[in-house]
């Protein structure tokens, strides 16, 4: 506490209303209070420290210029928001921030009305402010007012096809809105792909100095209707004459490039668009991620998301590990296997270090392929290189396969294409919270025809399951693991492809079978072992396969026990009510069998450890236990009743 | 047979290696029979017509000049690849197009080494030929061999996302490939948004008749590497010195506008970029959908989708119907609601006709926002007009709706913002097959958290369920409803709100229950007469919701029967994946209970009619009939063993 940065004219501001009465020179030293600020609560916490340092300016300057939460101002994936938090009554809570019970790291609708729209995953900005735009012009609610929408978008996210979809409406429809583009050049790896050359391009050739005296003219930037006013903006602003047409074809005035830490250059320009823009308006700011804070500026990833660290060495507080994460696991594997056969390759997107598939680019670059913020792409691209003979690994967050869906079903099962896809941060993910959990992938893959969808229970089992996808030519298969470390089990060698839709028994028991999918194998364990101490002791199962199921195994299991209890890390509709489908189509269910599947809850998680956020899902060993115990006392009940 | 078209030319194909002994003008020739050859055949079979009447001139010329199958042609859509199919050695088939056990309405992989890629959702071709590109540089597959990768994509299609991103990531990586702009100003219903606008000032500027001798220059045209010649052919095609900078922008070169009617812009054109080509080139053509047929040229859409029809007058023969289509009770039933409340607006993807918002635009234009073929903008669109205090309902084919499923996660569920989801085509789909097929909504909205989904039983629940969806302020809302006609029952004056989570009993039966989820009610209801005349009487009910379940119903349908079965028309996962977890939860199988669910089957199911479709999806009241048998059959056995 001692050591906290002296903040007095941030210490004036409760609102952002506040910041009205200060003057420009003021602002400038308030962003300055507010970087350190920043910098400090995420050194207790721990967080995404980089994008917020970007965008200290401009948060200070547009809550300067507009009026929120009248004017809705909407933070694309919302990892820079902290600052924003701090200015919008969200300060004395800012050290919660990713804990449980704690302020999210994110936007929330919830939290507080600032947050007109929560984001998490990129690219929903300027679709949400289009809607806000809309909604005002058609009267929407009288509590909505007719404040402006204001998207911040960076130009990772950009790259996303959602963006463009938005804009292209947006230009389309003509609504006064205005969309930030906050170009720093890294999303969360560099960002790659042609438009980030251009963006380059852009601004390669508007240097800063030039601008400085332009931007203070920026009144007269905006057409109002065209005259000669609208020319002579054109050529102050280097970057108008010769760029923006990819947005100005969309639709947008195009405004920028401008220096988005420099206040001078930021209040006039976003004044200049409050009293003029009609139409949407696109600016775009230059700048630095982990600007101001010497140990994040120079860290490869410029502090995206960082631990809890000491403000004055950035040297990172964390706890040594026993064992290695599942992303180095999967990581090794694929090095190893794509070390044997040249036909592998892998895909990610815009996550080539948080996949592990950075270490494959470093051994073999033209094999891994990033393609930006675009899992549309990334999947049917995979598609492609299966049909044309490769053996593709699609590497990516269960969260965001979500956004290839549609492209998993049309381009890979239906074809039967033989895409291998590697999906991490499986289940309940910790502080990202509810919108990075990872549960709905067994149910939304296992129903697709063909699909081949294993579950890692170890890391053990995870590099076998690499092997097998690898071997896997006829048609689509996925495995999942789960966020973190593994569980500590003796490694393999190499990578043993696995039979497909054969299970395994860990351990064979009496009355209760306890059927796995997934890394909750060792919670089901524990339950177990605690289960010995009342004298019961569980048969376990590892099914390895959602798809195909182990038919055979588990009816046997079925038969041989009064209950049957599956366990898996995912949302109903997957494992589980595969193996009830099965079980009741044998007419398992017809002589009575006491089967429970245990799923995660109907509910969205807020963030907290792993362990908290399971306890609040009833996936932990002391649950699965009470669940045993709870399926055969019923059955005593039963008994007695009898 | 008679009337069918004199055809000398196109009777020489075996295989599009015969073009290469054609001249240019009996190429032309041969696009006249190809065109006659088409529209005799739709006219038998219904079909696509418009699409591919617009590409036959750039069918031929492609085929001529490139080398398929070594060469990976990939026609987006696919729709209009019916000349393709021709040209490609299925011309003894093409009357079979779209019928049972007859050849698909879209490219195929398993029909035919000429389609490298299948497709009939829009905008993946791009991914796709980028994946071959690479695939081949990669040294893929030796039987893949080391030819060009060409997509033909449609200017509506290029509003998508992923055709973005794919574009973005091919100018990055730079590899040789070839996208064809196929610009007919017309995806199904006319485009919308700002690219459109810029693709027509892009041929506004370049008229034709001075593109003809450009074109035969076209030699010059490709930078090799730049010397004058590139310039040169700047000047020379006049849309590439003002224009396509959107598409250089993302690393492509633009070549065009040429028009893609007239073979002897194409062929040239076409020859120097497979000559001269590398890197990424898009070449913009502009053609006309219906093309030479006046019918078609004349009809609002084109000839988009067809009955058959008569060759000489264009008359479409189509039986007459005596129920109303689903898509018009919705629509109708909207447009009450919207009468009613102007909070309500409406949003759709580029099919304003086929989900019936067109009645709603024609009423309130300022309601209805047609985003063009952009998913996953439409979903995060109508959750800020939902933000924004509007009531939107978000008007989606099942299918396509996968497009969007993670901003229905992220940006709807999470947020608990009421979006209302209109699910149109949900179950078998008929003649369009196994790709848009509406299988996996109810799986994968039901287990998201706060989501409300329902199934309308017939077009009468159909107008309740959207004044449920209207009323329903507290969360997301999805209500689905199949394709075709309702099944006559009697037409409520207005829609009156449902009670969320609440079924009804159709029938008091005994024994085994029947519990329906949507329009499979009517089949249910005839299994249960057809079970009558065998002295069984089952109890019907309606579900009416997945989620939340009518779990009082249930239960006391559980307890109440011998037997219960769930009868929906989607895959597992869904509503009896639901009801199975409920049923295991209050432990009804513990002591027995028989207990199944009809789902869709594992296989995605070819073209056929609905009606034949759902019979090897085993739904049809035959199948219930016979399950509900064989259910008490084993009950028999059992008592027997007993």
């Amino acid at each position: 506490m001692s050591d906290r940065p002296l903040t007095p004219l941030l210490d004036r501001v409760r609102t952002p209303a506040d910041l009205k009465s200060f003057s420009d020179g003021e602002l400038r030293v308030l962003a300055d209070e507010l970087r350190a600020e920043t910098i400090s609560a995420v050194s207790e916490t721990g967080g995404h420290l980089g994008a917020g340092l970007g965008v200290v300016e401009l948060t200070v300057a547009l809550h300067a210029v507009f009026d929120a939460p009248r004017d809705k101002l909407i933070w694309d994936v919302s990892h820079q928001s902290y600052p924003h938090k701090i200015l919008t009554g969200r300060r004395d809570r800012i050290r919660t921030l990713r804990q449980k019970d704690g302020l999210s790291g994110f936007t929330k609708r919830s939290e507080s009305p600032y947050d007109p729209f929560g984001a998490a995953h990129s690219s929903t900005s300027i679709s949400a402010a289009l809607g806000f735009a809309v909604a005002r012009d058609l009267g929407g609610d009288s509590d909505t007012g007719h404040g402006d929408a204001i998207a911040v978008i960076g130009d990772g996210a950009m790259s996303a096809g959602m963006a463009y979809e938005a804009m292209n409406n947006a230009g389309h429809l003509g609504k006064r809105m205005i969309v930030i583009l906050n170009d720093n050049e890294m999303s969360i790896a560099p960002p790659t792909g042609a438009l980030s050359s251009y963006l380059s391009r852009l601004y390669a050739e508007a240097p800063f100095h030039t601008l400085k005296d332009a931007a203070k003219s920026a009144v007269s930037f905006l057409p109002e209707p065209f005259r000669e006013g609208a020319k002579r903006a054109k050529d102050m602003l280097k970057g108008m004459a010769m760029g923006g047409t990819l947005f100005e074809a969309l639709g947008f005035s195009y405004l920028g490039p401008i220096d988005g830490h420099d206040m001078s250059q930021l209040l006039p320009v976003l004044r200049a668009i409050k009293t003029r823009a009609h139409g949407p308006v696109l600016l775009h700011v230059i700048t630095r991620k982990g600007k101001g804070y010497a140990p994040a500026e120079e860290r490869a990833d410029r502090g995206h998301a960082t631990g809890k660290f000491d403000v004055l060495s950035g040297e990172q507080k964390k706890a040594p590990s026993n064992a290695p994460a599942y992303t180095r696991v999967f990581s090794d594997a694929l090095v190893a296997e794509a070390t044997r056969d040249p036909r592998i390759c892998a895909v990610t997107a815009a996550m080539p270090d948080g996949t592990g598939l950075d270490r494959l680019a470093g051994i073999f670059p033209s094999r891994v392929f990033d393609v930006g913020i675009a899992e549309q792409h990334a999947v049917t691209f995979s598609a492609g290189l299966a049909a044309g003979g490769m053996r593709p690994f699609c590497a990516l967050y269960s969260t965001f396969l979500q956004r290839g869906y549609d492209q998993v079903v049309h381009d890979v099962a239906i074809q039967r294409l033989p895409v291998r896809f590697a999906i991490d941060r499986a289940g309940l993910v910790g502080a990202d919270g509810a919108t990075h959990a990872g549960a709905f992938d067994v149910a939304f893959l296992s129903n697709l025809p063909g699909f081949v969808v294993m579950a890692a229970a170890d890391e053990a089992e995870l590099v076998h399951m690499v092997a097998t996808a690898a071997a896997h030519d006829e048609g689509p298969i996925a495995f999942r693991y789960p966020r973190g470390e593994g569980v500590g089990v003796e490694m393999p060698e190499r990578g043993v492809p696995l039979e497909i839709g054969r299970g395994r028994i860990v351990r064979e028991g009496a009355r209760v079978a306890l059927l796995s999918f997934g890394a909750r194998l060792k919670e089901v364990t524990e339950a177990a072992e605690a289960l010995g101490a009342r004298g019961l002791s569980p048969t376990i199962a590892d099914a390895r396969f959602a798809k195909p199921l182990d038919r055979e195994m588990i009816l046997r299991l079925a038969r041989d026990h009064e209950a049957l209890i599956t366990v898996e890390e995912g949302a109903i509709g997957g494992f589980g009510s595969h193996v009830a489908q099965l079980l009741a189509e044998e007419g398992m269910f017809d002589e009575g069998l006491r089967f429970r599947s245990m799923v995660l809850p109907d509910s969205f998680i807020d963030q907290a450890s792993p362990q908290d956020m399971y306890a609040v899902a009833r996936l932990n060993a002391s649950d699965i236990e009470a669940k045993v115990l709870e399926v055969l006392g019923v059955a005593r009940m039963g008994e007695r009743r009898a």
